[in-house]
């Protein structure tokens, strides 16, 4: 291992990732969901599946929920079956996108019996977290309208700060909520937590155990998300990420699949800001694997954010604020380039194995037959997916 | 009516808009799909809304199938229940999409196998198309990649090439391949057919019956469209629209609804450039109604197209090219803001009733009962959708 | 003139709209700037012709002041000979762009000694209003990196605050700060006030007198405008709008050319959320006219946004109310649109012709003689642009 | 050197960039342009410039003129001049956006004696080009529109096609003239030549010598480039590319700055489609410094593109397709990462020795002087920019 890599060796051991019971079922687009073998029927096994994500890479200690996707009858029996897998339960992620009454809206819906209806799937998602002992409700809202005119913009904020405020008073002390934004889709002409500005101004006026959850795909083209990073550490309110990545819309492909450089800088500013293994800064991924495999696509996932991880923390920061003073724009620029350029696969892997796990998890899962043990293993049933 | 409006009405009278048998059936997101009373359950049924359609509006004379969305046993009895009701059938388009087969591509897949397997498919459409009397063959494949290096771009081109020559070949003599192009999704890396350059490009190496069709919806942020539309037909390449409107990406909204100035723009170089009612050039729609009501969607969009195509010819073009000519900019925009700042609505209102049409269709179908009766009457069986 | 609009008169009448000084000079893009002939050579002479639109339009009765391209000795003297003209002197503009100083940056720069200068820049501004009377100090900045690891995002965002905190200290009772955001340019990687989230946060960390400025042209691609409006009015945080328009970046269009609809929606929301005719809530334009006449181009500008005012203003609120809460889509949304397609330029035209100004301004001027005097008279000199 | 890069040296070392002389003058936005000590005042210094570049890396042999910007009496003395520097002279590009005359357009322009005066100018250009020995007329066009109903976007079209078509019956039989496209600026509304669509179009109708120029930053947001380079080589119409990278709009930032995974896909679709190494398809670069050094943001510039292509190269393509074929998308995925993330610097630094090249190109530069001589030596004259 180089010397600068085992300089930040420390801080590297720190990294969890938490990962998304749902990036284990079956999903797609409007056009088509393709079914893959092996596809989990049970939230068990989607627990299963990202137990065995953490046992080949160490990185994801816990699992995500969404209700009701993973609603059981006994949560104290699914955390202790989690347990028993090697994870924990974690983020508790409600839904208020599916159900018919939702049509045209949740929270910020204009009648109040359906948005009491929503706040009480969110008092469910509670008692689900005071069980699970979870501490984040993570709201993200499919509110919104297709057609100018078709709904009120500005009551619509005004009843989605009553709901959340609603909400928020029923947190337990150790409890917090994250409000996700997300620039379009479902709805298609306003969305009614559409940007930063908008979660910032919503759970500011509620307090300190509300903060913002970015979504790393839910921009408008061509917004400098690094820059969302370093404003919202600084407003002490960026509570979590969603990883994901894009090329276009909100694709949800793989982190770092589609712009692996934007992913180093986004890092860069984490550890910069003392977002880095911060508690306070929940590390996520919430992606969809429409046509590759899940479980490898879920490791692949851990390991892009351990390697930009790694070349964020090698930055030589010292060196880069010289040369920010002295106005080198090439020299800055070459000593953020170098972080990024540093080929960081082969000492990671070392490292690994000095922490027992498999030097390349990808090729190890691969060679382990697991895959064909449980696409043998679970035929019947419905496979998991986002309507189930 | 203005003396204006009197100049046009022979114009007028020649528009007409095919609608699409899927704008009849539920529609929605990956998120959800909302289903409503009265939706179609077969393809008579949708054929039956469509009617209702061209019954109250004049505009929409014709309904496009989709295969196999729309797979009867007896086409002929198809087209003569159609005839009863009072439309005709028209553009057959296939899909190549929800078949587990095409996981990968259909005409660009990497397996002959599967090639021939999508090519078959189109074959059949053209069985159809023969049974039915069709002129226009449409292809929109979802054919893509969603990961650098998951498939090789260079080799897809060609082998859908090869794909489209084989179902070129098979064409009758009156018959017609238009070839679709979309910016993104379902694929969110790569798209085989992403540009009309690509659509242009492939259908110049086929012939002369093979032509582009250009979804309104279907560019890149801030791409000029009217200026593909003035380029194409320019190249005598424009086969057909499919009009809808978006915001952000293929929304799919009710045409005219996002960007109404654009709609204007577009037709004006459709007037502009000889494609109005011209036979080459075929005018649909391809719209989704996720949360309105469809029926009334559909009508909406015809009248919206309508009054936005009687503005384009009010436009006064010998006054805008003289300006033109004279660099007048302001003058010359003002001449092309007037024909859009112009409220035809008055005179379209009077001309549909010395037709014998509605004055208002909207508020003709919302008084005729029609809803509700189709509400009631369409209980049980399976509600159409993307799905069937 | 129709009923509708009657009732809507008293309401048009309070509508002022400030005008840009250096909409007069010529402008142009990083490839050329083209000289037209009768430009203005002096802040006078630009005065003078933000007056000759007022005089046509009755609509544009304030001219804003950019520092340093309008410095003068004796700004009582000009204070007075606007008032001669029949205008007043509104907002100062800072720039603190064009010095060879600010490379790097202005408010943010990592010099302490940068950032003094552009603060005393700012104090000098502060001067200038005191003497003219103006209330409003607008900040825009083009701060910002063109490449990643050039400077430190956070610090900057530290310094901004100190900066304006310091600023903003120097205010008087009746005057107030307002910070202006830009999407990017002429910073390509990192803007410092990016979007309005930022220009939120920083502004609402100094106090009551400091508010966030929306120019219309300062988005990325896709962004929903009105939404951000209705927001910023929400919370109480809408300062002031600078308007035009664009198709691709910021374009610096003539207001409502590109997009007519989208300046109905703008300000449909202004109305709804109390902005109009608000005395908090100033209304500027910030165009450039690269090709076309500079007075009529402001002429053309102030009524675009009159005529799409008196829309916004005829939209039957209570209907749409109604709709909205039936969750009619169509109908909600066929009473928006109803608004949008009424022709109002008659009435405008009948109503400006009993207020004593001309029923057509364009016509009017064109028919002046002034434009062919003005070009006559203003030979010699060097034209006004955005270096002087 | 590893056996992986030892395979690809005789590739490496066949890579030719040409320099653009306007990246050596000063560069900036509408808003300001910085100078900088030791910019160039004449051509030959330009070239000198161009010539240091070359003599750190070895990559760039050749400079393209910008014609009337590099204009000089005795073209065959500064072809020597260049000569005894170490360079040769390389296309030439055309320039009708300076004149005051081609405010309304050029070559598309309304008025035939302005196109023919736009043609003329391309004449000169040719003449260069027979006394420098250039192979390629580059031609870019600024013509375009402000405002919908400005100008006959189609007649547009066709006056474009006449004038290039007249321009392209001048070329000798070993000239070339590659027709560049850019979505927009300095227009605003519509440009003439807008996409890849266009200028392959175009050029089709020419003939062999003219062909597509694909500047890497004039496209729409999310445009996949790769995928044009691919299908452009299909199509044997890829003249050359004009290197540099973008956030935004057009920034023309150095290439590889913004998204090196970008330039990597790019270049990986250079060489599967036979263009590197190709004399058909010239590499060069299009770029501004405003902020940065230039010669040394030259030196990067280049040595971005040889790393990358370095990175393209060493993809291991038997692998790459075998997993393509077997659908192995997480497969396929990690084998074309694994190009990019090797880190070739070291091999390359190594590489350079053994051909007498400095190790590290940028640091040489640092260390050599040669930066604050030429800021000790040229003083006085006027720098060279776009204007001049």
């Amino acid at each position: 291992m180089s010397d600068r890599f085992d300089a930040i060796v420390a801080e590297l051991a720190k990294q969890k990732i938490e990962l998304p019971s749902w990036a284990f079922g079956n999903s797609g687009t409007r056009f088509k969901v393709f079914g893959t073998p092996g596809t989990p029927r049970s939230v068990e096994e989607k627990i299963a599946d990202a137990a065995t994500v953490h046992r080949y890479t160490g990185l994801a200690p816990a699992v995500a929920l969404h209700i009701p996707w993973d609603t059981v009858d006994d949560y104290s029996a699914l955390r202790d079956y989690a347990a028993e897998q090697g994870v924990a339960l974690g983020t508790v992620n409600s839904n208020t996108f599916q159900d018919d009454t939702y049509k045209f809206g949740s929270l910020t819906h204009s009648d109040p019996d359906v948005r009491q209806q929503a706040i009480d799937h969110h008092f469910r998602c509670i008692d689900v977290m005071n069980a699970t002992g979870s501490r984040d409700l993570k709201i993200w809202l499919a509110d919104g309208t297709n057609y100018p005119g078709q709904g009120d913009i500005r009551s619509r904020q005004d009843w989605l700060h009553e709901s959340l405020q609603t909400i928020y008073d029923r947190l337990g002390d150790d409890q917090r909520m994250v409000l996700e934004y997300k620039f379009f889709e479902p709805a298609f002409y306003h969305t009614d937590v559409p940007d930063w500005g908008t979660s910032y101004a919503q759970v500011s006026a509620l307090g300190d155990k509300a903060m913002v959850c970015l979504d790393t795909g839910h921009h408008a083209p061509g917004t400098n998300i690094e820059f969302i990073v370093a404003q919202l550490l600084r407003l002490g309110k960026l509570g979590s990420f969603d990883f994901n990545s894009r090329f276009y819309a909100d694709d949800d492909l793989i982190v770092g699949a589609a712009d692996p450089f934007q992913l180093f800088r986004i890092l860069v500013e984490v550890v910069r800001g003392g977002g880095y293994a911060n508690p306070d800064v929940a590390f996520m991924l919430d992606q969809c694997h429409n046509v590759e495999d899940k479980i490898p696509g879920q490791i692949r996932s851990v390991l892009n954010v351990q390697e930009m991880t790694t070349r964020a923390l090698l930055l030589d920061r010292e060196a880069l604020t010289r040369a920010q003073h002295e106005h080198d724009v090439l020299g800055a620029n070459e000593i953020f380039m170098d972080a990024f350029y540093t080929d960081v696969r082969g000492d990671l892997a070392e490292w690994r194995e000095s922490r027992g796990l498999p030097a390349n998890p990808m090729a190890a899962y691969a060679a382990s037959g697991h895959q064909q043990r449980i696409e043998n293993e679970r035929v019947g049933g419905t496979q998991a997916g986002w309507g189930a």
